[in-house]
């Protein structure tokens, strides 16, 4: 996609010829798939089917709608100077999960297959078998049957799920890594999140053995958060973020990493559009938690929705105060974090306990995501959005939640209703259902963060080795490892300078100057007409 | 939580316990209560159920989101050195609101008691007799039991009203306010916004008189509208908002107070993010009066939306042409206002009224918001952001139009379906039904401000004498009101040097020469090294 | 509504008084109506009924929206100082799109009438035949009586309709249009929509030809591209956009016009706000496609919905590859564009393809995205946003594609249930369904484009003719077709200064510097008082 600029005279022509083949080549190839889609058939659809889909839908579109306030969030706790980058990445990152998600994810994570992976179902071929919608042929989604609406509602939802769990990285890698790169791991990634997706949602191991994760604190945010701290530590941190003290510069205890460094506090540049992204995220998050019944049962989507609410809301209060202490002023920052991780801490378990237990787990969520923020900090792991506390800490206690709150399943009457699968499910440490469920979640969390590591190491690492070959300073003494990474004078101008808009700044100025050139010209015209 | 500063260092140790007691107790706490919690058991839920609990949450879920529209709105009609605060406070708000809705508010409002204050279900404990859902046991909120929806789906929709009626107060008070006293405050509030909506929607008595107000002209908005302006009388103008004119400054009728004063006028800092807080308020005030119906009702939920767009718009192009005619130039701010003013006033009669009413209605609610907002900053009211010309003087005329424009009940079917209650409405003034509406409105729109003005003006003054105890400058020789206030050193600066966002701007100036730095001994380097 | 300034002095009385006959008048004019209207009686409603409602009202819900996305796009995409009249614009256009749909537009488009033009229904007046709703009296819109839900819900979804082909043209005429010429020609841009949409949507000839156009490829996007363009060209390009190469300067083929100009790149100001206007609109598309069903059939909206999300995504990816061919840098501002130009595209066609014929039109219009604007621009045709490469050249190609990719409607088992009508389409080309619909299409998007272009040029010109009548500075030598623009001195320290809020630019400085002096006062004051 990116050639060497020397060549590019010689080639005007063949290449017009060339990329005109792009177009032609993807229609040709769809329009063979087009003809080979079977055409899923229904029988009329009963009211129940509507219901459930038209919430499905409408909180499919508010999971969504998430993606915007990622891209808010994240570019709001950027530097201006880099905005475009994050917003542009965020853009990106759901047109490719989509493909990724279409082609491959959506297979891999509910089609038929073993335990551990789907092998079917790839371009989302081939019928499921959902009660009321057809009975009467081979599906080969037999994870998703249980859900009384059309393939493509199922597969709209989990989309946008897919679409969440890419984004994530974006902030944590922010600020330095190549645009081309990021792209190529967030296909990777996606088929990453469907495996391990498959193991716990697909029907795979860990759901036999136990594990529960009702919308995601494992499924989409540890994972995220696995794929984040993998691509930070390799990317390491920004320029200038840890530095040396200075002989004679007072050392304070809250700025001072483990390896005696001075942290510098780099704050973003419009909280404005973080608080709103924020406000996005939770509305979202609704959606998230209580559209993953995948069926308008009443009860259960208001009971999740207010879980939700208040343990992002507990979260925002928790992380207030916790900050509030530390740092001895109130932090919109960690404000903003609180709530989201009041919200990631409650969606593995919103389903499955009360709303006092909700509180509980929003509030410690939110004292959570101060003191593991602090200490990444102090490890010197430069995560400039704070994704790897809210959605790697705080998923991996969102899922221990379940095991030490969840209610025992006949407490709830949807959970007989819809989760016939769930009937395993015994309640947590804290309501007398032993430490069954806790022991699933904990080997749920290493088994799932072990496969994530490795597979996102494996990833950023073949990514630099192939941005090293081809990217065109590649004769230059640069690593391997440094080819993830924009040159450090990119990185001091702002990535945005590799950007069209960005790329503008001195063009415009001398426009500029043109303008007024022009402006003045008129203007002495004008005179002389009168 | 802010404690003097003198003590920190010998106290780290003993702090780093106590501080670690606050999750243990809120852990314990909780705990007991969850136990105590009855899990809400009920008969499988009929289609009728799941639809309406669809809508239900889902304007539910707009409603949650124009808390989003007024920190964007807010934060946006206000400079830039304060924006972090309004944002933080517009965050909080609905955090504090949350908790105080769910310990208290939900009772007080709903909760079976008197006809002046409801006295169950704190906490959310206890059940209702919603049809469809349960009949055979004792529910304690029998105001809500018409609405064949689940509890929790009332408790979400209603929690989200008592979060915007706090958020109303944030805008008038912002760019002064101390930040923990406004989170005093807010909690404050929704107890008040509960207990005169018992009156109203809980059963109380003035609903007995036959005062009407279907989503909340006066339930939400002019409650909210009193307590912001008790809190901006209390809090005094911004500094330089009204000065003296300079002896050879040419005085505008305009821009001249009632006491001869100069007006300033103070831009906001960001319209963009105010044009889009409007939308989001305009969208969400579809759910806003749409979803009070509790009942997916076809002719009702589409009637009520488009009077809530046309009085919106109508309210756009009275505003637009008044304000247009008084400043001889069109103003966004007063197409945004007129908007919001446009949506209030149809909010109590939006279920009553044909929709030419609604046109004009919502036109006058434009016209309103001009002259109020000249009047009050006659007046020396300073209000920021217009939230009492929109809030408080568009709530009472709304309230007031219940009584002028209603048809009589027979006119729509959905009055009959879901409104038994409604049966004493006759209709307004204009349309045949006599005074007797009209006059319960007034009566309705005295008693709700009379408590109203009253709670917030020992509410306002209470926090002001304990932020005066409390506040490590009340040594000096500030005065308890002015405890209410930053200092005015503080204001100048803008009050986001108080945040820790805003307090790095200094550290941040330090630490970019530091990066220059950095860059240059880099650069060296990589010239050595080549 | 703009009086010439120097009669203002004396007429200060009776100004008074005239002014306060508007709301007087209105009030009478609208009170009479109201009495005229006919309440509209209908039996119980059935679920079948709720469900369809709620979908539209919601889906409605995400196409008002897309208001708040336009507003954000156009602002973001210019340049700062022009930013809020592009708002005010963006706001005030809805207020006029309300209007004119209510009073004229519903009733041209579906009222009963001739198969060009509807003469029914005016103000919302009269019945429809709905199926389930009421079948006992003679309705006045056959044309929608199809569809199982409340007119009101109709109406209301149509009217998000209008208002968003009525938005599309305030970006490509930004930053010269006066703003009241921009006001009046929103005005009749909904008529000439009502009235094309008619043909097509309100049971017109074209619709009889067999021309099918699911959600407005052609009625919404293409029309409004149309009236842009006629706007754009009217109005020429903004100073300084083209400009005369300098003897000395570089000449770059991507930068060089048709006529050898040097085309100067001006970047929005803010892409931040760009970035969440797209994904609010891409969120809005789901409600506008599949909201356009107006009925909850479960199969049809997920089908629709899958098929916008990919279609955009691709958008998106081939935007990104054709830019980042063609400019060798990634461009955020045609990833926007891109995914726009995909939903665009799949608007007409998106219930009647399958997904990967969804992927391919979502892929081409990203890059006829691309060269159209590249085009545009060589063509100095000036549109600061993009507009019409997005919504006239895609909307086209996406008409277009109805005519290839169509599946035959036997395909798809919604297409019995609730398009009785669409019997006679029998597939696209590439589907072996013949020519005949590409035939169709072709005659479509001629007759639509040819009247639109008529009618926008007189409405333009009639407008122009309009301000140089009634413009202060109609004495002057400018010329009628000037008369639409702003004087170039406004142009130059931008439109914003036109606005009461930008007015305010020079007097903030005084004022600064006034309260920098009160400030100097205070704190001697205090140092005195200490």
């Amino acid at each position: 996609m990116l050639k060497p600029k020397s060549q590019k005279a010689k080639q005007k022509k063949s290449r017009l010829f060339k990329y005109a083949l792009l177009p032609v080549l993807t229609f040709i190839i769809l329009l063979c798939i087009s003809h080979a889609t079977n055409a899923q058939t229904a029988p009329a659809a009963s009211y129940k089917v509507a219901d459930n889909t038209q919430w499905v839908m409408l909180t499919g579109c508010l999971v969504f709608f998430m993606n915007s306030g990622f891209a808010m969030l994240e570019s709001g706790f950027c530097r201006s100077a880099n905005a475009i980058t994050v917003l542009a990445k965020n853009l990106i990152v759901f047109a490719i999960a989509t493909l990724a998600f279409w082609l491959l994810g959506f297979g891999l994570m509910f089609g038929d297959g073993s335990e551990f992976i789907g092998t079917n179902g790839f371009l989302l071929q081939g019928y499921d078998n959902s009660p009321a919608i057809a009975n009467d042929y081979q599906g080969v989604f037999d994870s998703l049957s249980w859900a009384a609406i059309p393939l493509s509602a199922k597969f709209f939802f989990q989309l946008t799920f897919a679409g969440t769990a890419a984004t994530i990285v974006s902030g944590a890698v922010a600020e330095r890594i190549k645009f081309a790169a990021f792209m190529i791991f967030s296909f990777f990634l996606v088929l990453s999140y469907s495996i391990t997706g498959h193991w716990i949602w697909g029907g795979g191991f860990l759901y036999t053995l136990g594990f529960r994760d009702f919308a995601g604190s494992t499924v989409v945010h540890s994972v995220g958060g696995w794929a984040a701290l993998m691509g930070t530590v390799l990317l390491r941190p920004r320029l200038g973020k840890y530095r040396k003290f200075n002989p004679d510069e007072k050392r304070s205890w809250r700025r001072t990493s483990f390896y005696g460094k001075k942290i510098v506090a780099v704050p973003g540049h419009n909280l404005s559009a973080a608080t709103l992204g924020c406000f996005i995220l939770w509305l979202g998050w609704y959606g998230f938690n209580a559209g993953s019944t995948l069926t308008a049962h009443p009860e259960a989507i208001a009971h999740i929705v207010i879980a939700t609410l208040i343990a992002g809301a507990m979260g925002a209060l928790g992380a207030t105060f916790w900050s509030w202490q530390f740092y001895e002023k109130p932090s919109l920052s960690f404000m903003i974090n609180g709530i989201l991780a009041g919200c990631v801490s409650i969606t593995a378990a919103c389903a499955f306990v009360n709303i006092p237990s909700a509180a509980f787990i929003g509030f410690l969520g939110g004292a959570l995501v101060v003191y593991a923020a602090v200490i990444l900090d102090k490890c010197e792991i430069d995560d400039p959005v704070g994704a790897i506390p809210v959605h790697l800490v705080c998923g991996i206690w969102g899922t221990l939640a379940v095991g030490l709150f969840s209610q025992d399943p006949s407490t709830y009457a949807w959970a007989k209703d819809f989760f016939t699968q769930e009937s395993s499910l015994k309640g947590g440490l804290f309501f007398g259902g032993g430490t069954n469920l806790l022991f699933a979640q904990l080997v749920g969390i290493l088994l799932v963060s072990e496969f994530t590591v490795i597979f996102s190491a494996i990833a950023w690492i073949g990514i630099s080795y192939f941005m090293y070959l081809t990217s065109s300073t590649s004769g230059s003494r640069f690593k391997v490892f440094k080819s993830l990474r924009v040159l450090p004078q990119e990185e001091v101008i702002g990535l945005d300078s590799l950007f069209a808009e960005g790329s503008d700044i001195q063009q415009l100025k001398r426009e500029y100057i043109e303008t007024q050139k022009q402006k003045r010209y008129w203007q002495r015209k004008r005179n002389l007409g009168k």
